[in-house]
């Protein structure tokens, strides 16, 4: 029976469940068993500049992979630095493992005080009760007998709660030996299905269904957390009934589908889009999260006898709880009851004729809402970049199979308003929406992208890094690319991860908006406030600063919608060979209306606000469909 | 009665205590209470580029000004990102106030789906929950009535403990009204003194000095942080006996004072030292902090029977424990105990007339401790830049007034072997040891340091940001200056506070020492592994990318002793008008000796890593005074 090191087993394990990247930062109570990565076949190792970095990273990665984004960091420092990024994973239910490198069992046992500790007799574990909170599950590793179950037993909780979970491991059990056979059984990573509670479910949404008049669908990132995207893709298509977005959902369904309506974000909707919503006797969510974030400032309110609720443990049909459900599994037995070709359920798909009979003749009364014609902003004329033309211009610069990385702030707030080619794969952190995310999520969420692209192509060990996807295909088969779009004070926070994005070699579009400093927050408060100007940035030095290859041909800077019309149509930013850096420059004082619009919709005092300070809605009225006529409870 | 809003009252509270600049990064959970900050005369913000920089930045000011270091963050993500500075204040003991703008007790009561939380039901606190551990005292304020008297318990209770303290102010509170007129009655920050337990405390160190033979002082960090440096150097003055310091307590006590020996680090100690101190029949430290890497990796043991302690709370005499004391007024206590001259406590200084006769005649029989000459390291006639050439060199262009910070790694072991002019204040985080905490502590040091310089010259108001102070004074008056030296692996993590340091107009001079990556750890483990590399830099673009005023005259770059010499020489780096960097190119391979030996002197296995991945030690032999015959328990 051959024997490996723990250490190599997590990394064994690791890899099992399709992780083929660890981020992380090096330090003296994990280097040893570092080593252990490089001994297991097509996994690899990505230091970041930071572990706030490292955690964004693997985040991004995992949202585009669909497995858990893995890095590592020492004790104490290393796992507290990185802590934000692990709340920021639990918040929007994004699998991640967070491996902490600890002290030996001898330095903790005996209370040692090692550096990265506190007081003169020490807990070594006093950082581990710090992410108590802010994780679904930790392996808190003492004993070789039972530590490989332990680190399976985390990974099958990462992927059945989506969300972050730790292996604690100290510095000498890492280098204990176990069987190599223990990788012979796989992890089981599917949720266990309860099978009649499936179905009480299922039978109740196929009644609701059957007896509404104009169903509508809307799509949710949980849909995409719980990994039910082909479910959900599957489940439009069979209904065929007009669908939504969310905010955050946008990505998981083709906005370019006859029956795409828009992103339903309540009263802060694209004109028409709301009423159409409103005007539905049924709507179905799938993997709600109605965040204020997500939901127009709470605007959007669903009423309990018109909605069926399909979340990832439960479904709530007009108002009764279906408990014990499973979204993905449930959202495939859905299709299945929808569905009267399939031999393999035969019995279950025969049960719903009646039901598909009703639905298929409620649809085929139905057509997409018409919808308003786009509306005029008052700035068109302008030959200056405006964000009014900014939005719409990126929405006809993407391609089928981008992933797209929005930062939280102005950049969110115009993405969420423009409409995306299919199979887009749209990131952001608009629950959590710490700053500084993006830039660092887009370095993990290029690498998974590659790895993917590489996957499909029957290269099961492509590598991003300093990878050579082939790109001579036709324009829709070329594949995506990773693009970037964030603020400039939102870069501030973890610009150094682009020097992660140099060394590795890989070739994401960075968009950088300078607008001399945090717009969303003048527009709050403190418009002109010196804390709200930032520290300003020539971002041509930026590419040089970490060695990039060819630094100046790979900056495009744009004032006019010319000039960034101009660099949309270079070679460069289509099929880019290296990192491209564009920074675009706005007004300090223009931001996109739909988080003008949220914010006056809090009342009369933010709109007062809002136009004493100078901020002007270029659609005129902050582009309400109706405003309240007091001020909401927001403070 | 005039009224004030609680943001405000928090803000001159915090003024009244001695802080003059807050640091953090703004929120739209706090930003209408920063406006406040502009209300409060004297009081300034300077917004960092992020979180975790802030709260360096905060420990950084602490350190130099002897007052709490205040920084500002948003509810959750802010706060968190931020935890990491703040654990490391607590192992240093640094006197830190995190204020965290929290949601408005409305959205608390109701659990909304707020931005920043986690999950559909969202308990706001859970954040709070994480820092529970890693703080000394929290104001979790919620109602008006009693907010005031709390936030004057918490920084009351950051000086007594001399630590981080969290003020949670949720936004909504912070505009509600209190009486102007709490805040005439300062906050006591002098702990209570217990006379009685004093009194044993210094009977008894004085019975113990009075039968020493040879007695020795040994200088650590907690003199420091517990506001004792001036009752130090004096206690050091009337006993007159060799003292040594801790690597922590370097810049506590005079080095230039015939009576110092040098810094006792255990086996790991310059030739000499360890034996001198070894020979002493009675050590009496002074605030001791016995870390690691605090103690030459635990080489440095002290005798119970032959040892005095002086600890923050309590004395420990030759085993026998006194509790209930205070390190600052104990030891003022036990300067009047040593003085003949005072009329403000005669009875007391009468009562150890005996003692301080016997003490006298001891102290005359004593002289500094003779050490060997200074070794010749085996790379001495190199020309290209060398460890052991770099550190002799830094010590002679320092100048009294200097504010020295020095980052974990290769430069806390070079500056731990120098010796300091008078005057220099040292700051390094030897205990906690988070890496890219020097680069973003240098900015809140050298805006303390102006600070304090100002208000010496009488402007009480003066202000670091784009502060003038006169230089034209002879050499030794002419104040210090802000000396930044860090690792290139280290810097990275906080880069872009240099930004901020920019952008405030402050001076330091930025050393950066160029090994390609982290030399630290391939001593320890994997020297030519890839996980050790970091993202090649080319530092020229550092200046421009922040829009430094003269980047070009700015930055500097050596390879050779010849190049650094010039550099040294300039008179932008002798008299700084702006931010000075300078890159020190050394090979990844060369270190300071003393880390080497600390390695070394784990055992044989150490050693033996040392010697087969390639490492030298330039005084040969790992400059060990004694090798311990077995491998250290250190795994």
């Amino acid at each position: 029976m051959s024997k490996i090191t723990l250490g190599r087993y997590m990394w064994e394990r690791i890899h099992q469940v399709g992780v083929d990247t660890i981020f992380g930062v090096p330090g003296d109570f994990n280097l040893q068993f570092l080593d252990s990565i490089y001994e297991v076949k097509g996994l690899k190792w990505v230091g970041n500049q930071n572990e706030l970095n490292a955690a964004y990273a693997s985040d991004g990665y995992s949202r585009v992979k669909g497995v858990p984004g893995v890095f590592v960091t020492t004790h104490g420092v290393g796992e507290l630095s990185a802590l934000n990024g692990v709340a920021g994973a639990m918040s929007e239910r994004v699998k991640m493992i967070h491996v902490v490198g600890q002290t030996t069992r001898a330095m903790q046992s005996n209370h040692m005080m090692i550096h990265h500790s506190i007081g003169t007799k020490p807990d070594h574990q006093q950082y581990n009760n710090a992410s108590r909170g802010l994780r679904y599950a930790a392996a808190e590793l003492w004993d070789v007998k039972n530590a490989p179950a332990e680190i399976d037993r985390v990974i099958r909780e990462c992927f059945l709660k989506s969300g972050p979970v730790y292996i604690f491991m100290p510095l000498d059990l890492s280098a204990e030996e176990v069987s190599a056979d223990l990788l012979r059984t796989p992890i089981n990573i599917a949720p266990e299905v309860d099978t009649n509670a499936q179905n009480a479910a299922v039978k109740a949404i196929m009644d609701s269904l059957a007896v509404s008049k104009n169903p509508a669908i809307l799509i949710d990132a949980l849909a995409h957390r719980f990994d039910a995207v082909s479910e959900t893709r599957e489940l439009v298509s069979r209904l065929r009934v007009p669908f939504y977005s969310a905010n955050m959902g946008k990505g998981v369904v083709d906005e370019t589908d006859e029956m795409y309506v828009g992103v339903y974000n309540g009263e802060i909707s694209a004109p028409g889009v709301a009423a159409a919503c409103k005007s539905s006797d049924l709507v179905m969510t799938i993997g709600y999260l109605p965040a204020d974030t997500n939901s127009g400032g709470f605007s959007r309110k669903l009423e309990t006898q018109k909605t069926i609720a399909i979340n990832p443990f439960e479904v709530v049909v007009k108002g009764e709880l279906f408990p014990g459900t499973n979204i993905k599994p449930l959202l495939a037995a859905l299709v299945f009851a929808l569905s009267d070709e399939s031999t393999e359920k035969q019995a279950f798909c025969e049960e719903y004729k009646q039901h598909r009979e009703q639905i298929a003749n409620i649809s085929s009364n139905l057509t997409k809402p018409t919808l308003p014609p786009p509306r005029e902003p008052l700035d068109a004329s302008a030959k200056h970049l405006t964000q009014s033309w900014l939005w719409p211009r990126v929405s006809s610069f993407l391609r089928p199979g981008d992933v797209l990385i929005g930062e939280t702030g102005t950049t969110v707030f115009g993405l969420c308003d423009i409409s995306f080619p299919r199979n887009t794969r749209f990131l952001a952190q608009i629950y959590y929406g710490s700053i500084g995310y993006a830039t660092a999520a887009a370095l993990g969420a290029e690498i998974a992208r590659v790895e993917v692209e590489s996957a499909k192509a029957g290269k099961s060990n492509g590598s991003a890094i300093n990878g050579n996807i082939n790109r001579e295909k036709s324009n829709d088969e070329k594949g995506g690319r990773t693009i970037l779009i964030t603020g400039d004070g939102s870069m501030a926070l973890t610009i150094q991860e682009i020097g992660t994005m140099i060394k590795s070699g890989i070739k994401p579009l960075v968009f950088v908006i300078n607008n001399e400093g945090y717009t969303v927050e003048r527009m709050i408060w403190g418009a002109q406030q010196s804390y709200n100007d930032i520290v300003p940035t020539k971002y041509s030095h930026l590419l040089p600063l970490f060695m990039h290859p060819s630094p100046e041909k790979s900056f495009h800077i744009a004032k006019t919608k010319a000039e960034l019309s101009a660099i949309f149509e270079k070679e460069e930013l289509k099929n880019p060979e290296t990192l491209q850096l564009v920074e675009i420059v706005v007004d300090k004082m223009d931001t996109a209306w739909r988080l003008g619009s949220q914010l006056a919709w809090r009342g009369e005092r933010a709109r007062e606000y809002l136009t004493k300070e100078g901020f002007v809605d270029t659609y005129g009225g902050w582009g309400l469909e109706s405003v309240p006529s007091e001020d909401v409870k927001w403070s």
